[in-house]
């Protein structure tokens, strides 16, 4: 099938880039080393384009799959399940945190239905790519069946590949789903092997006895599903959900075409924990875009081995971190592309001693 | 005299404003708090511009003030003094760092010789603000005259005040000049109290025995000298630079004008000691752009009572971390300002239980 093929397509970062923008970092007018993170973030463009320097990202777009999750049920929420159709036109309408935030970065907007539970009115900019109305409640049997996790996926290679089509530097997944904190800490849980307790936070605003709640309901659902590790649609299909399926999808897509793919923050580094588990390679194509304020966020970079971009305690989800951080992203592509080198400004290097 | 003019016009930040701004953050789409720092900076943004919600910042500039220091003599650098103006001419060509970050966010580049040892060519986009040809060598006495530090902040009021006169939303200070990481730590260890090997560091690249070396030369300009804590003109005489007092008269006038100063690194940031020093007040309108590696910036940081935007392992000084964090500032303002609230948009609310 279409996901295999994508996997396979999958390759490491271009050594030689790299090497060539590693080098050219040093050529420089500053001293090595004092731009820190922009100067990895450049090196890492290079090896993802293959091409030193790499190019400004200037076709940019932020996908926000949305998706509905039967374990709200279960009281995991401290927002009605209707936020989720009522945020989606709010996208539509432009009046969103992502939609400022993507304006702000010259990015587009597409949003995509993965999963919403009650029917949408066809709207210009959104794909009905729903699985199903929301999943089935992972505490009680699986979230869904591996057809739909198959479905989910393919979703999010298809509106990706529908994107690198028209032209894309540079990838951002966000999402909006009621109750979706809870599938993602299942997700992180699962691959990290730390106890829910220990990475269950308080997602959209819970009070500490909810938040316990919440880590007992992922704790049944894992116990109920057992889901394996080693399998990562087995992950999907047990305690995931479609719009995190869609992202993952998304993901291993930019990354086969070489694009870089700025992840969001607790909901959309789960579906990375996923798409890392189907490609490994897959990592080296994912900048975190920031760091929740989520506690399972930290575990889920760490075991990804990635550092966020930004660190604004911010928690809101729909790819508003990833667009932020792409104004990083830009000036690392920029510095490396648009600085004088130590030869071509006729500045003295560094004092040999 | 005119520094005392523009201190007498610097008010705390507009409470009014502030409580709109929290009131309306409260009513966006999204769950309250969610957005993190951009909540807090859009608030901060309000009160300096006594303004809900605030303009979003459309004319920007970074001020990089340029100064050479007597104490290089003591090897305190890795980097020879002729390098001052070579990257003077260098940001005149536009091809260092910060001419790349200002170009990405829209900004000015106005570079002022407050202080090089050098004579530079006289060109377009630079000020001769020349107080002396570098300071004098601090470890044996004080870096300048009462007069010359007048004269150093009377520069940076008068820079600003054009930039402001030009219409003005956003400032950036930022700087070069050789060794300036020396006296940047005596000035914070003569305010933090911290002894000066615990926060001395690198600078542009010592090893450690240099650095230890640093440290001594602090400690004894220290000594030689004994900069008066309460009296910011008296330790930006005994242990400052040109370009430091300049940007501490920069920041003071964009305070008195209600302008928001975003502060670079280590070096802007013992400007804005100073200028905390002379307007308390001042320290509304600060922002800190990022965390620098060096250690003693942590120190300032905390005495300032300030947290910085981005955290990015940047030293390289300029303004290119005041700059960068331009984007995340700009989104503060457009959040507060563009975003649609839960009545507007029909979104239910957080359930009340």
């Amino acid at each position: 099938m279409q996901i295999n093929d994508i996997i396979a397509a999958i390759t490491p970062l271009d050594e030689a880039s790299m090497a060539a923008a590693r080098a050219r970092q040093d050529m420089l007018t500053k001293p090595q080393g004092s731009l820190g993170r922009l100067e990895e973030l450049s090196i890492q463009l290079a090896g993802i384009t293959c091409t030193c320097p790499p190019p400004v990202p200037s076709r940019k777009t932020v996908l926000v799959f949305a998706g509905d999750h039967g374990v709200v049920a279960q009281g995991v929420s401290a927002y009605p399940q209707e936020v989720t159709p009522q945020m989606v036109y709010n996208f539509l309408r432009g009046g969103a945190a992502i939609n400022v935030l993507a304006r702000q970065a010259g990015a587009r907007v597409v949003v995509i239905d993965a999963g919403v539970a009650a029917p949408l009115a066809p709207a210009d900019g959104l794909i009905d790519g729903k699985v199903a109305p929301g999943t089935a409640d992972m505490s009680l049997g699986p979230a869904m069946t591996p057809a739909q996790a198959h479905q989910a996926l393919a979703l999010g290679v298809r509106v990706a590949q529908e994107e690198i089509a028209r032209g894309l530097d540079l990838l951002a997944c966000g999402e909006m789903g009621i109750g979706n904190t809870t599938p993602a800490t299942a997700i992180i849980a699962t691959f990290t092997g730390r106890a829910p307790l220990e990475i269950t936070g308080p997602g959209t605003g819970l009070a500490s006895p909810a938040v316990r709640l919440k880590a007992d309901v992922i704790a049944r659902s894992l116990a109920v599903n057992r889901p394996d590790p080693a399998d990562g649609l087995d992950v999907l299909t047990k305690v995931g959900g479609f719009e995190i399926g869609a992202m993952a999808g998304a993901m291993l897509a930019a990354a086969a075409a070489h694009v870089p793919v700025v992840v969001d923050g607790l909901i959309a580094t789960s579906a990375a924990l996923i798409a890392a588990a189907l490609a490994p390679d897959a990592r080296g194509y994912m900048i975190s875009g920031h760091r929740s304020t989520e506690p399972g966020h930290n575990a889920a970079l760490a075991h990804l081995g990635l550092t966020p971009v930004i660190d604004l305690n911010l928690r809101l989800g729909e790819g508003t971190g990833a667009v932020l951080a792409f104004h990083i992203v830009d000036a690392a592509a920029r510095i490396l592309g648009q600085m004088a080198t130590f030869a071509e400004a006729g500045v003295s290097e560094k004092d040999a001693a």
